[in-house]
């Protein structure tokens, strides 16, 4: 089948308005979210449901063309934009925005795999109900895209990554099926578990259309601190008295250095800084209560007490309002901000055991000092998963484009040591193509035989997002 | 390779005591925990470590033996013992008992495949944590078959099945290479969930040799109370109740019908009924703080009032000592003992949604009294994970043998009822070679393509306990 001959397949399945194959149309659909690569296709298909992707499915591997699913687009490793070779078609999920079902009994959501991860957390709090999954791209990002990376966010030490917070999943195999496991249990033992293998595999084994969320009770009341301490040791120590203390009502435990909060005051000089500005790490801290606003204040007093008296904490600030909590969160969530603005860093996103966090970042910073005297670490991330967002700024005066040629070697660097303390070099966002050649580096080989095995036995013509993770 | 040349070939690899080839010496590995079968074998093996179990695998490989894995051989599925045929290895991982390492900070514990779970409860608690997983044959079952069944019990409302509860896992592979994914990392998004694959797979991809464990907090205190009602509805609308007051504080939530209470009564008379015997169904609710006892007791009493006041319970009691406590979930883990003491019935381990659970009862009922008049319903189970334990006992005067020979029957009824309801027909205890033709009927065909892919794709052999699962 030639291009022309497909793509008149493409349009008599879909419809002529679904299918784009101009420059300008497929422009958005093709640059990635950082905007450092574009990719080129044949086509941008929009299928309206699962049965057209369904259908496409089985167009591509009868004209033996690739696949590169995407949901909002706004991933970070390159794993929703296709290569510079133009032979395969984007496949956007975009209008698959049906909200299928919300059981509050069940405590359960089916969502199509477009609908946007804002649209399902309102969806589920109309039914009084809380879909706890919450990262910065929220308003742009799918389920589906969620699914695919196993995104991580702010509220994973409470409720886990997206594939803890799936029970069932609907999905277009590589040879054009529907699996429909859109299972809504707690407990089900019967055979292999597709559902992890899909979740997390980034479009490379099969097209997530829908899936069956969890969905928590709302919590009546949070209340959010902010503790300052000398070192990222203390601050582990600060998490395990809080988890000691509030087990699963403790919904969030951030890092941030000295340094992360510099920038933030540098660039957004209005957001308040409530502690003082000499110590070396700060922790942000979230608390959430089925019971009241007093009692999760009173809890978190009591713990915040019992860490000052232990010394894993220096000084402590509770916020006394929603308005304060809000500026207490916005400390956190500008650092990108402030990192973005003051110009381009190179970027880690690792994960490590917790109780190896502080020998990391103590072992690891004086080799990167070594290597590119004067570099400054941008350090701070989801301490209670053990997550750290772990960035590189270029030495003071050293223009940032000139530094990210360093980009490999500093690499080397962070990733060699975490491999030496046994953590991962990508905690939340995935492989994609941006880290392919990393995981083959760092995987072992009989990990890597696994997975090819895997991709070979599902997707053996190759064809589901090609040169993604493997 | 002949069989002395294989056996004298294992003997070499393990030492001589510890390839068990006479029939006494294998008896207890080849007979099923409920006494329904006994398979045959060319030899058990009792390997010491992990790489011992590869060079078995290895060989087996090289002489074409199957091997059929074996923890604590407490599954209730014929998963962990060998067919009729004689001419497969068990091999027992019950020398395998190293905890390998506590980790109080990160939380995490490495350990042998072989402990046994009470072994690494109380390895956890000597650390001052906490490893959740509790079910009936914790004294003998090992976490290696936990892992392999994704077994569930009382405790995965909060915790979650042992699926959630494992961060990585040591794996011998049908091609006997060892791969190490022992991760203690809450975030890893590196490729392919090899684990949750693994996991649940009932030894049919491979070998689990050793595993890290999640821990958490011990909580302060547990209080429980019994709650009576007339219908399984109104259990579930006491479920969601519970929850919203009480969130990740209700650790438990079991249903009791009260012919189930009546069993325990006929057979356990010294055991105390707290509640008067009138109501039609009953539920066992705990509750644990990370504060207090007092805690725990009031938020308990205000959720109770609260679901007394709606009508979603008719009557409670809360237990007001660690005696009673022990009193109430008594009744609860009596129920199967007082099944076995009353004569063998026709089991079934389901999930539904909990939404769906009344009605499917309401549903289901019927079409058995229809099928099999006078039939009398053994209903109870883990009402807060959707999972029943719907067990069918002969009519009055009938002797259970000759009702056991309608199984297929009362199965068919209850398991097509699970499959209109969007239910599983194995919960908590798998497949094994038991359910194996049940999942053949009920899971798609799409499924279970996959599912012989995956099979196809790492045990190209078909060496891995065979004829189980698939």
């Amino acid at each position: 089948m030639d291009k022309p001959a497909f793509l008149a397949a493409c349009r008599a399945l879909l419809g002529e308005p679904h299918v784009i194959a101009d420059e300008a149309g497929m422009a958005p659909y093709l640059r990635d979210w950082r905007g450092r690569f574009t990719g080129r296709a044949l086509a941008v298909l929009r299928p309206a449901d699962t049965e057209q992707v369904a259908a496409i499915v089985r167009l591509c591997v009868q004209a033996r063309v690739p696949i590169v699913p995407q949901g909002g687009n706004t991933g970070l490793v390159l794993g929703s934009v296709p290569d510079a070779g133009g032979g395969s078609v984007l496949l956007s999920l975009s209008r698959m925005r049906t909200i299928r079902q919300v059981d509050a009994v069940n405590r359960t959501m089916t969502v199509d795999a477009g609908v946007i991860l804002q649209q399902a957390q309102e969806a589920a709090a109309a039914q009084g109900c809380l879909f706890p999954l919450s990262l910065a791209a929220e308003g742009s990002c799918t389920i589906g895209g969620n699914l695919s990376t196993n995104a991580g966010g702010t509220a994973v030490l409470r409720y886990g990554n997206t594939r803890e917070l799936c029970l069932g999943l609907e999905v277009v195999t590589a040879q054009g099926e529907v699996w429909s496991g859109l299972r809504g249990l707690r407990k089900d033992n019967t055979g292999y578990d597709l559902r992890d293998l899909f979740i997390g595999a980034e479009g490379t084994l099969g097209i997530i259309t829908g899936a069956v969320l969890k969905l928590y009770p709302q919590p009546k009341a949070t209340v959010t601190a902010l503790a300052a301490m000398e070192s990222p040791a203390q601050a582990s120590r600060l998490l395990s008295i809080m988890q000691d203390h509030c087990a699963a009502s403790l919904t969030g435990f951030e890092l941030m250095s000295a340094f992360c909060l510099q920038l933030v005051a540098k660039h957004f000089p209005a957001l308040q800084q409530p502690l003082p500005t000499h110590y070396r790490q700060y922790a942000l801290l979230e608390l959430s209560s089925s019971e009241s606003e007093a009692h999760a204040a009173g809890l978190l007093e009591r713990a915040l007490g019992a860490a000052l008296a232990d010394g894993a904490a220096q000084d402590a600030v509770v916020a006394s309002s929603a308005a304060q909590s809000r500026g207490l969160w916005d400390l956190r969530e500008h650092i990108p901000l402030a990192q973005a603005a003051d110009g381009k860093n190179i970027k880690h996103d690792i994960s490590l055991p917790v109780s190896s966090i502080a020998e990391f970042i103590a072992a690891t910073e004086p080799q990167l000092q070594a290597a590119f005297p004067g570099c400054q670490l941008v350090c701070f991330g989801h301490l209670g998963d053990g997550n750290l967002h772990f960035n590189v700024a270029p030495p003071p005066g050293v223009a940032h484009e000139d530094f990210l040629r360093s980009q490999g070697a500093v690499n080397r660097v962070v990733h060699d040591s975490v491999a030496v303390f046994g953590g991962s070099i990508s905690a939340e966002h995935g492989i994609g193509a941006l880290k392919r050649d990393e995981l083959a580096r760092y995987k072992s080989p009989v990990e890597l035989t696994l997975m090819r095995a895997i991709k070979a036995a599902l997707d053996p013509l190759g064809l589901m997002n090609p040169g993604k993770i493997l």
